[in-house]
């Protein structure tokens, strides 16, 4: 006989699987310190190497940490994507957005405790050069990929597990972008340093449009993908 | 008794096998994946330690991801090796060859939305100072190493346990030559951003005919080192 | 029935649970050992990423090969933090701070074999244009992370899984910080040399009380989350 | 009852136990290449974290792969360690000597394919301001740790699981050293590339001595701990 490998960890340990009230708190303090220590080393003079460090290294240990508790979205276009997928209820939905939102401010209040007044607090913005089709498509392109990803692995890993491809395609999608169109793949990577840092760029809806969008259409190719191979197009995550 | 370690999900969660329709689906996004984050990070002034970081990192999460499914080829000298090994039909190995180029070419397309014409799209060449055969030596010893460590920890392991020792290897390789011949270690790696950007050096051959020599030697190098242990030349992968 | 997995190698493959004198000296070295190599990083002219990564590495590898020994605190704030927690004797705590400081200096005479005289030894300090509540607030925030994340993965996972995500906690603070002010996050990072080099700022304060503070922030914060969740305050570390 | 898990790979799933001519082959390829990619990121200009994250890739891949063959030395220091220990017999030590040594200069042969005449092919050399006591104190300093976490981590953990950890201390001793003393930590790493590029410093005993006399010491250090912990001086690795 062969017995399987109980992972006996799925819920870290705690005794009752996570009420809603911890896995907001998680989503509100995961949000934040993604921003916290992204857009902290994005506000300071650095290279693209740096900051893409960054923020793919605080990804894989937010969802090694808080992954298994509140599935570690940390991200609206994820919430979203989620939420289309219909196994979350309105009150969830609800809860895991206006967590991130406060999150978002509460990273952008502590940032603004560290730099001051005068910097841009780590806001994504366009590169010289680089277009807003551009700058649209590299959010557009990297996020379809990141939430593939995401799907493609919490759904047959754990969170321990997965934390350390999702960081990696973190990684290689700010390689990518960071340098070009500050790289959000994330609503909230640009609201809470914008509205703190009052930066407003007529062109930051690409941050807002295009992770979303990228979540969804992510979402639909996984579908299609799963439809395609199993016939039923459902899924668990 | 001491029950073995069943490992659950090779084939990712699915149920049934992967069906060839899927794994070409993966090879063809895999090449594409691998090629937009490495020749979208080389096309870009970039030092070396970011550009084999880049290359390093989506190898990666790419095996993680599709390893299950496809095997994780994404590179024509891969597909060439096991075939010859004789475990691939004549289809799989032309849609398996087919899927790349298709891949290789449409992230030469994306690169091109994202950097515009005037540019190489990262298409690797030799550097000043090298000659064509160091480009071509690089080439083969690199990917002779590459190949040998795919099989050996393929054989042996899951792709989730093979994704990071293949990426390092990839990482080191990089290291190597990425400042000295642009490395390729892989014609579509070189393909799609040349066709793409219509860069042509009558020297790329090396970039085709070194990877491809170095999975065929590498693959006979592992025959002959197993046959040397285990007195039978054919192996499962 | 579903065996549970049985982690082997909790005492590192020794017969007898470690005895006090074994984890003082596992304490002692790791302390100086974090210190050597990350100070000894810090004292040479370094960029953000590499002395980052000095600080992040030495972790992760001191947390797998000594965690399973002593514990693995080399923080006179994780020392404290634990002390709190009340699991620790009294004999068990002064040891602790006792063999951490010895190998603060000892680390901070091997780094002066190495540098000699005329330099700080990497002690750390607030750079031009960061005031003092900014480096205390980076000390404070970063140690208030690092302790709930040690508490979170060491109470649900071997030191071996730990050692990964509490090294990138380091690794994602030093990139905060470390360029701000000069980022200790550890008394004892200040310490040694501090000593040595007999390099006293007025501010180095905050190297002690920013950590301290944070690590029993940290303590209290995870011990209000237990008690939300779970119902019960005390928990087993 | 709890089955324990049963590490299936010890042998990378050959059928017998590694031979010796299959270990000293691995002995040969494995010193070849940490010195091939070393040395050969050494040879160009390169900065700090490029030059230590090329030493300890290769580092982490090589004791992934070959580790579970041959016990993954390459190093000279490592085998007379192990030699000293007495668990080797005769004909076995002076084969890995040998297969290392000619793997030493096979690296800097393919070395002198890629670069040529007129540059020391990576070897190791004494920066200007650090005496050769600072170099030696460096190499000595660096193996002892290296060595004590070989032991620690190979004796209650497989090879893959020890690659990890392994790999970091090289990372870290590098990021120390590799722009002091040129750090070797490995008499081979220095022999082969001053073999054939004909660099020969008077200073550079210390590349052989050190690590030599590190390992030696780490050995007795590991000893003098099991001692004291379990009351017996002999162990098994």
């Amino acid at each position: 006989t062969f017995p399987k490998i109980v992972v006996n960890n799925t819920n870290n340990g705690f005794k009752q699987p996570p009420p809603l009230h911890a896995r907001l708190l998680c989503e509100l303090i995961g949000t934040c310190l993604f921003i916290f220590f992204g857009a902290g080393c994005a506000a300071k003079p650095h290279d693209l190497l740096t900051v893409s460090a960054a923020h793919a290294l605080v990804t894989v240990w937010l969802v090694y940490v808080f992954g298994p508790v509140s599935g570690g979205h940390f991200n609206a276009g994820a919430t979203i994507a989620f939420a289309v997928n219909g196994k979350m209820k309105i009150i969830e939905i609800i809860g895991y957005l206006v967590a991130q939102g406060i999150g978002s401010i509460l990273a952008g209040a502590l940032l603004l405790c560290l730099y001051g007044t005068g910097t841009s607090l780590g806001t994504p913005g366009l590169q010289p050069g680089v277009t807003v089709m551009r700058g649209f498509a590299i959010e557009f392109i990297c996020t379809v990929i990141l939430s593939f990803v995401i799907f493609f692995t919490t759904s047959y890993n754990t969170y321990k597990e997965a934390a350390f491809p999702i960081g990696l395609v973190v990684f290689s999608s700010f390689l990518l972008g960071a340098d070009r169109d500050g790289a959000a793949l994330n609503p909230w990577r640009w609201f809470g340093p914008a509205v703190v840092s009052n930066t407003f760029q007529s062109t930051a809806w690409i941050y807002v449009i295009g992770p979303i969008g990228g979540f969804l259409f992510g979402y639909i190719l996984f579908r299609l993908y799963k439809l395609l191979w199993n016939g039923r197009a459902s899924f668990q995550i």
